[in-house]
């Protein structure tokens, strides 16, 4: 069996040459963030990965959450005890406010701490990610007072919070949420109505869960601009902060689900016996454009689950092939007889490994502009790095959660038989991987923002912008002195003109044919998540090649950065002058048959 | 939920139009395939797998397969029954050798047969898909006497077969087979051994099993020159033709699956009571060849649950699709408010539709190419056929099963939420797509095939005389006076001009690199069922337009396989300049790491 390691010494690489930690560091309120500090983080939580949550993924599992009869939920073995020891070391307020509780450290530093969960145990770490989005919305727009309540038992894990947003007829469209907020003419409301997909709505970690729940008061406007955020606790919080009564929130039944079988996934019944006692938070009718600000984080921390549920099949799938003794390695006159002599096998986890490099760094590069965003002392510099996350959320969530598809695919595949038998793990990251592209918004949700809001809106002039910051380490990289180094330029050149004749076209038909723009918006947002990921294995290479030439560092690390670009460059960038076809050519034809001719 | 309807009217337009029906029909020995009879055939089994095999699709993957402590197997509620009504309706011995009670009836005519049962109930149809290859084995292999024990039997079902290759150091590097077979100088032999993912090893469908079994026999050359084939009936059978003694072949135990789990996997042990008997099937030391014989046909209908299971997500995901009001249909003022007005649920389910129509197109031709081999008059035209059909089965098997991921992949997504949650039955069609990339040799497998025997043997010959076929059709389609047609001829053109650059690339690559050509073998197979697929909407797409002129046939029916053509030549072939050159371009930098770089 494969055990987990975090790949420490390439996350350090991404977040000091290609991220720029020490930039980060700089900012004020991220004093803390010191190259000491930031190490000895990664390795206590790489040690928490490796020894409390890898082990409990599988047999996760194959337990998986239950109902009780009375409405309560088992989690599997050890997952409670695992909960109280991460809250303990804590995990749970790494990035949140120093006042509440929180150790203020940057986003960028959560953000390999964050993958690591992910490659240990997905389905874990989906209790402090909600806990995390919940906290986001109360931090944003709460009262005092509330958050004087909520806060500091959230930020240090003692509770959980929730997302309600699903109904049955509700999903990607929240204008169709119905559940009523009836207010009590003392402040309070009651709540009535019922939520689906509410990940970790019911479980066994913490004496209380704070549930954050959009639905109508009486009265608002039809759509997305009627609807307001609750806060609905499980208990009641008396003025003192002692659990109060049993709120008439149920969790009804769990969903059988796919993957993630140890995160509960449940439907919660509010108001059943009288009403749920909810807490407007802001103002109401705001409930929705709350919702969209913790959004963001929330479909980032998807992404970043991404690249850590890619590394461990990754990680799995080498394990395996130097392992497996099978069949005489093709054109090698001896070897060691396992299958990572096959180039088959090697091309595979070649895929695999330059797709989740490329993937970490975008997502590194793209926590780093968060902090930049928020923390800069330059507003100008604030808004540009803001302007840059606004364009890379999308793809961050999109992207990395498509390609995650991919690579966990290919850890079954190369495990022949045995990965398609369960107790060899590889399929159960197949599985788990499967809820990314569609929770937070789908990859089509992503899609639609990306060509929207992102590209159509200011006529595509941050893309364009984008494109030509990706063109000049293009333009280095194709006049550089190495052989390997020019061919990672021509490739990433290539697919960098074939983006920006993509822009051309999507602009204007945005304008002119809406749909024919929408129909090309997944393959626009992967063709950007193809380039940009190029894009950083190509500014990757080129610091490891700086390195290599200076004398300084892993030699044989920093050869492989560069290879793995290359391979890149080579074997995947191609897509994008096919995808760019697909996007201009491939479109008009999505939408010609009627309804009735499939 | 949706219920499973065979699509009667593209198979018709596949058999007739593109396979050639008519000609197959007039093969000796054929003469019963009369359009009549065929069109009854569909009809029965449209019906079977609707009312019979559907409704037992889903319930089978919740309750599986399960070995009781006597080691026999319980399949689920009902399959025993559909099991008996299956073989009493004849379904078993359609292809088969009317000497032993079969019906005679091509290839061809068996294809949309199989698809059918595929796409209502792969579980199922995997007990009548090993029986089928243990009866060709026979058939081929046997002495009259056995074939008089066995053939009746299994060719009306009343007895099932398996195919027993595999052990745990012995998956696709069959050398590894270690199972001893000692002749117990009375013509029999004595089997010990363990063979692992037995498809249906052990059932309560019928009375008797016939295993096939991979052995070596005392002093047989090492490796695959020392593999003898081996007929070990789970029960003994009398002179008379009554069973004997209970033979000493054990089940201990069934594999915990992804996927499938109606149909028992088993771990089977021979001879731990003092040796399970066994007949040796021709001579000694040549059961890898005969092995290989009959995989030829497996391999087929593994390409074939590739279409089977992809028409069945695209079905389900229509369903949901007109079924699911959700958001406003963005550029439309008015619609049904369903999913399936969102564009980009429509290029998903265009993407799908497009997938299976040239995938079903590839399999059938390749059928009828199977049938003229084996039958037609002229031996000139068996060997040319023959040829063909030896380049289309990887392909068939290999690109088939890929695309099936993808197909049954967007099936999940149309459904958004809903897909990941298993009641809803895209998930299961997403799990049990899974196995089919893998079980009879792997996509890695196939495409070594493709590059090696059926490629580089001679020179590249075959592979450029189909792919000067193909562009014989572009080039008709490219000058056509329909607009629509000239652009699936421009960019069929360019995807064939792709792969005749990857070919002029590989034929010198596999001489002097063969680990680099090795690396290319994937992406090689699948340009060739990208290409191949979009050669047969093309000639789909001629006949079409030729029918509309002329007034003949649905014009509904034929306009969509137009659109459809068109979405796939302009939406999807474009990757074929993207695998051409991650093919010539790419595969160096695949071996470009140590194996201690990973």
């Amino acid at each position: 069996m494969s055990t987990y390691h975090a790949p420490l010494q390439e996350m350090t690489f991404v977040l000091n040459e290609l991220a720029g930690l020490a930039q980060v560091a700089s900012l004020p309120g991220f004093e803390e963030a010191s190259p000491d500090t930031v190490n000895a983080i990664l390795e206590e939580a790489a040690k928490f990965a490796t020894n409390v949550l890898d082990p409990l993924n599988s047999p996760g599992d194959r337990e998986g959450a239950t109902r009780l009869p009375d409405g309560s939920v088992k989690t599997p073995a050890g997952f409670k005890d695992a909960y109280q020891q991460f809250i303990q070391n804590g995990w749970n307020g790494l990035t949140k406010n120093p006042e509440y509780g929180g150790q203020g450290l940057p986003q960028l530093v959560a953000t390999p701490v964050e993958e690591m969960w992910h490659s240990a145990n997905m389905a874990f770490d989906l209790c402090p990610l909600l806990t995390q989005g919940a906290i986001e919305a109360l931090e944003l727009c709460a009262t005092p007072e509330q958050k004087a309540t909520f806060l500091p038992k959230m930020v240090d894990g003692t509770w959980t919070g929730t997302m309600n947003l699903t109904e049955p007829q509700a999903g990607s469209d929240l204008a169709a949420v119905r559940t009523r907020a009836v207010p009590q003419g003392d402040g309070t409301y009651k709540l009535y109505g019922q939520k689906i997909f509410i990940t970790y709505g019911e479980h066994d970690y913490t004496e209380n869960i704070i549930h954050m729940v959009l639905a109508r008061t009486p009265n608002a406007p039809e759509g997305v601009k009627g609807i307001s955020l609750f806060i609905v606790p499980k208990y009641l919080v008396n003025a003192d902060g002692s659990l109060g009564a049993r709120n008439d929130v149920q969790c009804v039944s769990l969903e059988h689900k796919l993957g993630i079988h140890a995160s509960p996934t449940a439907v919660l019944a509010y108001g059943d016996q009288g009403g749920a006692v909810g807490y407007l938070i802001g103002a109401e009718n705001r409930g929705l454009e709350y919702m969209f600000i913790m959004m963001n984080l929330a479909r980032f921390s998807v992404g970043v689950e991404g690249v850590g549920i890619s590394e461990r099949a990754y990680q799995r799938a080498v394990a395996y092939a130097r392992d497996r003794v099978q069949g005489k390695p093709i054109g090698l006159d001896k070897g060691s007889g396992t299958i990572i002599e096959h180039p088959d096998i090697r091309r595979m986890l070649m895929t695999m490994r330059a797709y989740t490099e490329a993937m970490r760094a975008v997502a590194y590069v793209t926590a780093a502009a968060m902090d930049n965003a928020r923390r800069h002392s330059d507003s100008d510099a604030r808004k540009r790095h803001q302007v840059f996350v606004d364009l890379m959320i999308p793809i961050v969530k999109g992207w990395s959660t498509e390609i995650a598809q991919e690579v966990t695919y290919l850890g079954v595949q190369v495990h022949g038989g045995m990965g398609f038998i369960e107790e060899t793990g590889a399929a159960q990251h197949y599985r788990d991987a499967r809820i990314i592209t569609i929770y937070e918004g789908t990859t089509g949700i992503q899609a639609n923002d990306l060509i929207g809001r992102k590209t159509a809106r200011d006529g595509g002039a941050t893309a364009r912008a984008v494109s030509d910051d990706i063109d000049k380490v293009a333009a280095r990289l194709a006049s550089h002195r190495e052989p390997e180094l020019r061919s990672i330029g021509v490739r990433l050149a290539a697919a960098t003109a074939a983006l920006q004749g993509t822009i051309d076209w999507l602009v204007p038909e945005y304008g002119k044919n809406v749909r024919v723009a929408h129909a090309a918006a997944v393959p626009y947002l992967k063709l950007w998540g193809l380039l940009v990921g190029g894009w950083q294995l190509g500014r990757g290479a080129l610091i490891a090649s700086e390195r290599l030439s200076a004398g300084e560092g892993d030699g044989d690390f920093l050869r492989a950065k560069i290879t793995t670009a290359r391979f890149y460059a080579e074997a995947l960038l191609p897509q994008a002058e096919a995808l760019a076809q697909s996007i201009t050519e491939g479109s008009d034809a999505a939408l010609a048959l009627t309804a009735d001719q499939f």
